[in-house]
């Protein structure tokens, strides 16, 4: 089943595109094992590198203690990430991927909803804290960059913005790729000033300031009333109607 | 002769405050000689550690690099700065000290001021730039921790917001402290992303873009017409009136 929540192109039937319209049933069968035992190992090893570099700080993280954790063997670890560098890489890279996000009905409520999503779940969600703290921290400091997170996000936000020109919401004169660029920056800055202050609790309601000063600036008025800015992680759930275990393996052409 | 610029307080007279009422000439003499070199030392250190932090990375700068470019020997480094973290710290600390900052007339438009003057001044002021970032991205990734920038950030932006709600200039459900703590992280942010994506040029236009987006959730209707929010760094510095060489040592009570 298809849905319009983001990340499906990364779903499971995204990295197993041989399997549609094969004909070799016994290969296929192994196959479809080997590949999904592979992605097991492969979300194992994250998992357990976002947890020790959540705890840790990229220098002190340890490929050992990684190792511990996923219980995978070293070669399996090696397999997939070859070097410290290409885990935090990769938890970097899979920061968007720990979210389901529905993205419809596009527009402005949809926009918070997600900044907020990812405000609340900055607390108990592990690879999106690694993956958007090594993001934000880490390049300059270990030389290893990864510039793809926030051109996701941007181009994610800005997807959502000009949605929501296009339905009124937004002031004539608003840029939507640039207005989303600074969203991403402030979002960023006060996630990240949170952190440091070990104030990540704070980081919703932070969030919710953060758009009531800036909707004004940017949303006709009329619209401001209707808005949605402080709604607790359990309604943006329920709003967004998250449907686990959709994204299934497409076996079958 | 005193002044309204951040940062009289960490002149020189605050240096040397025995000088005042001495009696003993010889004494004082020597002293105020040693102090001056001691001083100049330890800026020399600093100015050469924030070059060196803003080439390379944290942890690929060496002290020996430091210790060259400072043209100091060993000894006097370490007197003044014990360890790389310490060298750290220090840059952090002289971040705000970089800047001679006008903080009158206090209300909005010398906010805002501030707020360009340190986007204009993270291109060419390498203590800034250094003292900054560090402190954004070195933190967490090395164990060194350095609020004190953050918290000394939020106090001069909110003592400026303070003033502007005195002046009538924001809106009346505005907090100072949290609008300070808000735009502090914003900047933080913007900033961070630009030096991530090597775009620093672009800081002070998208500086500008943040307080264009803000200016409407906090300020009154009225001032609006009256703020300047895309001053040239020329105009900034005509504006706050700097008075290089005002910070002179009270040598008589």
């Amino acid at each position: 089943m298809r849905n319009a929540a983001f990340g499906v192109k990364r779903g499971r039937h995204a990295a197993v595109p041989f399997l549609v319209g094969g004909t070799d049933t016994l290969w296929r069968e192994v196959s479809v094992a080997q590949q999904e035992r592979a992605i097991r190992t492969r979300n194992a090893i994250l998992a357990a590198a976002a947890e020790v570099f959540d705890e840790y700080h990229y220098e002190a993280a340890s490929i050992t203690d990684i190792l511990n954790r996923a219980g995978v063997t070293k070669g399996a670890l090696y397999f997939h990430f070859p070097s410290k560098e290409a885990l935090a890489q990769g938890v970097m890279a899979a920061q968007a991927r720990a979210l389901e996000l529905r993205l419809e009905p596009a527009g402005l409520q949809t926009l918070i909803d997600i900044n907020l999503r990812i405000a609340h779940e900055m607390r108990t969600n592990t690879l999106l804290r690694a993956g958007v703290r090594l993001s934000a921290a880490v390049q300059r400091s270990v030389g290893i960059s990864e510039l793809a997170p926030f051109r996701l996000w941007t181009e994610l936000f800005s997807s959502q913005l000009t949605a929501a020109k296009e339905k009124g919401e937004l002031l004539q004169h608003v840029d939507p790729q640039q207005l989303a660029r600074l969203i991403v920056s402030s979002y960023t800055g006060v996630q990240q000033v949170c952190a440091l202050f070990d104030t990540l609790a704070e980081l919703p309601e932070q969030i919710t300031a953060l758009w009531r000063v800036i909707l004004p600036g940017i949303a006709v008025p009329g619209v401001l009333p209707h808005l949605r800015l402080d709604s607790t992680h359990a309604e943006l759930m329920e709003r967004q109607r998250l449907l686990p275990g959709t994204f299934e393996v497409e076996t079958d052409g």
